[in-house]
């Protein structure tokens, strides 16, 4: 980080500390705001915690930033961060200095532009290759409306591989409203960028055919060059792009080995790959998040990184798995938010042994309200022919994707990265299909059955009993065996706990199904509300809801006393 | 259709009866293929139901099946038509001759290609876009077993703007899999072709600039055109396009006048628009299917076709909500599918006031499994902020479309084309949200809950018997209020019937909540079950799952006797 150095020596006076607002930007020189940019830079890393991605993306942008707050007028002109990983720098500028060191903790600032933050962030946001879209949105409606005004979204190398991103485009350049496209270009998604677009470089031709007016290069890093570009490219009526050329600030990362549920998922898979041919594994950019990394240096010729695209992820997967072979396709659960139809359509409809990974799932943390892994049990519940499954303990992670792999229709295994604060003492037995696992055999007055990974919570809850409920593992989200279903009838108190959505989760499934089978003992059920829910750590989050030990204790001091 | 009269007085001798595998072709002069394709036109002229959706797109490309499958060696060669519509001359080339003539009837030929039907439909389809994903999943499932084979994906310039196609192209052209996409061009998506792309037909720059190798043009209609330019096309190695130039072939439809839910959607819309301006509406490519051509014609400034890109279209009306507008996005049901990422985090997540019409809800009927609009209610029943309601007439959308625009959350109505059978008789009364409507108040043994539009049904069922149960009419799928869960808990016998997937449906959340507030009656739940449904008349296939009066009678004589 030689600018740290550079710094001191160069430094006349503290600009940052007099910059609240956009609009105090504007009587700065381009030397002064150059002068600001590096104190900005300096401030961001004085001030986060060490999370290489959106720190790196962060002061990346930090000269583009600077530029777009001198040149527009936000909040009256409209500005998109797509993803929103990179907007550190802008939250800095837009009256959240004194804040800034709350990131991403709870009751803190989010680490992604969120909208009821500041009316400087447009949208909450957090997924990629959305901006394009809102931004003619906006621009439409200013129109419709007779507002002047100038709309502009920033979208990187590696969202652009999104397919929204490309619909948008195509519909812009039909349409011929007034935006501007800024293409930050730094050759980068998650992992090292994805596509042939990215690689042969031919943005011109790309833009140009779908009738934009493609403006040309600036150097990222240069003020001098951007805010006179800036300025030029606003005066220009109608939908036009602009690529800012940036070199990723790399910000030193700690390379932790694998551990949890992904050393479980990757060791697992490359055992299993070994002796299994057909074995191949894809991912939407998320090669190192899943540990894929290590397996790909084994099987470099059987491992997928399709760069963000995360619908041609899933149906490139069905055309593998047509072909003979066994995908293993990861998918982050937030994301597989994007796939939907192409796993009811592509996948479950032709009943093809597609193995989904969908990993961070559950509450996540401090990525907070986009990122959270939530839905995937609601949303893949109600699609025919596949199964979903989710382990208690990171072992169990094991056995469902050797289980898994195995079978000739397709599976989804939920989990999250890390697991809980408690990890479960769990040997979990081998799988069968729709039955659940018996994990305590105790009190006949309550039966808990437990889906998804707060076993140990459920564990630790009991620890200062002597009488115990019995305590199941569902594994199976969509279906229970009837011979299970009739086990569960006879206990005259049951409880559901799940780390996900209530709603179209599992504890309303057996609901239904304990009704049909004409149980009329208590039901309860623990899960999340209808809510979209903050950042935060998992801990904390998970104890808000009360899905932690301490809740679950005071509970069964009322079953079991 | 001049070709008719043409035909008769070139015919030498029929060919068409001798064909009944592609092999057959292979014997064949360029001059014979070309006798055959003019009888296999009228030959599906012949035994097709008007409907000119899939028969034009037949039609258009049935010089362009002949070349396919005079070239090329399927079933080990993979060939694979985007969304399918086009199909019916490649089914009949490919065994199906005789059975064509119960083309889209129950037990008979699907509409779409359907793997379970024919080892040469690769994947029942029936959505867009997914043609060169999946043909790169083969292409790459060939190269790792080494197996020599071709890969051709057709693609039609309308589901070219399908944002997963072009996720999939940019992924080709970086790994540069020996695959042929064809691009069918009649400028023709199911209305006229939105997109720059297709208007500015630059698609030699388009193509290149993603490192695809762009083979040019040849005359779609013309054999010895088509023929060499495939031969040519298939030696060459690596991925490359050939653009196919068609004209797309006109048959007559009968112009009905709007009816049923489409005129009550479309007159309630614009009656609505005329006082508030900020109403404006999108539809991706379906404004003729949606009636909002009627609309687009009083307010051309406010009517949005973008194409078929419903990500697009669903984060497009985010930004137009965000900029103060009224955003009506209507998306069939089947199709909303592909944009549930954006339904959660870009409307949703943000509480931005879209209303969503998600039209053809329920079993569609002939068009069969990929379009049956059933898993709409579980797939969005767990998103925050949202509502979901089904009118249970054509009126009722009225005043479910009048209400929803004026809310400040997001509000999605599923209801379906025609309605059933058996219209219900049926007043609504104004909405109050998460309140339920009485319909039938009667013998206090069995509430009956409808949701949906099978209440016409219920009402039939009933007609014979003295007493009647209670009928209540749900209205709001995500939530029931505590009064009306509480009036519920009051029945010995509680019936839920809805017209979509039980898994994940409202019958779960209701037995959820009844056990929640310690019922212990019965709970009957009827619905469609955990499989993919084929295709026949609605009434046939409601009929199939015991969805009409004719079940319900026999119930309601166990309950009210």
């Amino acid at each position: 980080m030689a600018y740290l150095f550079l710094r001191l020596s160069l430094r006349p006076v503290s600009r940052l500390e007099n910059i609240l607002f956009p609009a105090d930007l504007k009587r700065l020189s381009v030397d002064e705001l150059s002068q600001l940019t590096r104190e900005l830079k300096d401030f961001v890393l004085a001030n986060t915690e060490v999370k290489a991605g959106h720190i790196s993306s962060s002061l990346t942008v930090a000269e583009l930033t600077v530029a777009l707050h001198f040149v527009l007028n936000t909040p009256q002109d409209k500005l998109f961060w797509d993803v929103g990983h990179q907007a550190y720098i802008h939250k800095i500028l837009t009256g959240r200095n004194k804040a800034f060191s709350t990131n991403r903790m709870k009751e803190g600032l989010s680490g992604f532009p969120n909208s009821s933050e500041s009316e400087y962030d447009l949208f909450t946001t957090g997924h990629s290759s959305t901006s394009i879209s809102a931004i003619i949105g906006l621009a439409v409606a200013s129109r419709l409306s007779g507002e002047s005004r100038n709309h502009v979204a920033v979208i990187g190398d590696g969202a652009l591989t999104g397919g929204m991103a490309f619909e948008a485009l195509n519909y812009l350049g039909e349409s011929k409203e007034d935006v501007l496209i800024i293409l930050n270009d730094n050759n980068s998604a998650i992992d090292a960028n994805v596509g042939a677009l990215a690689n042969e470089k031919k943005y011109p031709a790309f833009f140009e055919s779908l009738g934009l007016n493609y403006l040309g290069d600036c150097d990222g890093h240069n003020l001098a060059e951007i805010i006179p570009a800036l300025q030029e490219a606003l005066k220009i009526k109608g939908p036009k792009v602009l690529r800012v050329l940036t070199k990723r600030v790399e910000v030193e990362t700690p390379q932790s080995a694998l551990k949890g549920y992904t050393a479980e998922f990757v060791n697992t898979l490359r055992r299993l790959a070994e002796t299994d041919e057909r074995i191949v594994a894809i991912s939407p950019a998320m090669l190192s998040g899943s540990g894929l990394n290590e397996f790909q240096k084994q099987f470099p010729n059987r491992c997928f990184d399709v760069g963000i695209a995360e619908q041609h992820a899933v149906t490139f997967a069905a055309g593998l798995a047509k072909g003979g072979k066994k995908p293993i396709c990861h998918l982050y659960s937030t994301f597989s938010q994007r796939a939907i139809d192409q796993i009811i359509h592509d996948v479950a409809l032709q009943n093809l042994p597609v193995v989904f990974l969908l990993d961070r799932a559950g509450l996540v943390g401090n990525d907070g309200a986009t990122h959270h892994g939530v839905f995937d049990v609601a949303l893949l519940s109600s699609i025919p022919n596949i199964e979903i499954l989710a382990p208690a303990s990171a072992s169990e992670l094991s056995v469902m994707l050797e289980w898994a792999v195995m079978q000739d229709f397709p599976v989804a295994i939920r989990y999250p990265r890390t697991g809980g604060a408690i990890p479960p003492d769990h040997n979990p037995r081998p799988l069968e299909l729709h039955r659940m696992e018996t994990i305590l055999k105790g009190n006949e007055k309550l039966a808990v059955i437990n889906f998804g990974f707060l076993l140990g919570e459920i564990e630790e809850a009991l620890k200062d009993f002597e009488a115990n409920p019995f305590v199941f593992n569902l594994r199976f989200a969509k279906r229970l065996s009837a011979v299970d279903l009739k086990t569960l009838s006879s206990f005259p108190n049951i409880w559901v706990i799940e780390d996900s959505q209530k709603r179209g989760g599992v504890g309303e499934y057996l609901a239904q199904q304990l009704f049909e089978i004409g149980y009329t003992g208590n039901f309860h059920h623990s899960g999340l509300p209808d809510e979209f829910v903050e950042h935060g750590t998992m801990q904390e989050l998970y104890e808000q809801y009360g899905l932690t030990h301490i809740e679950f204790k005071n509970r069964f001091k009322k079953f079991l006393r």
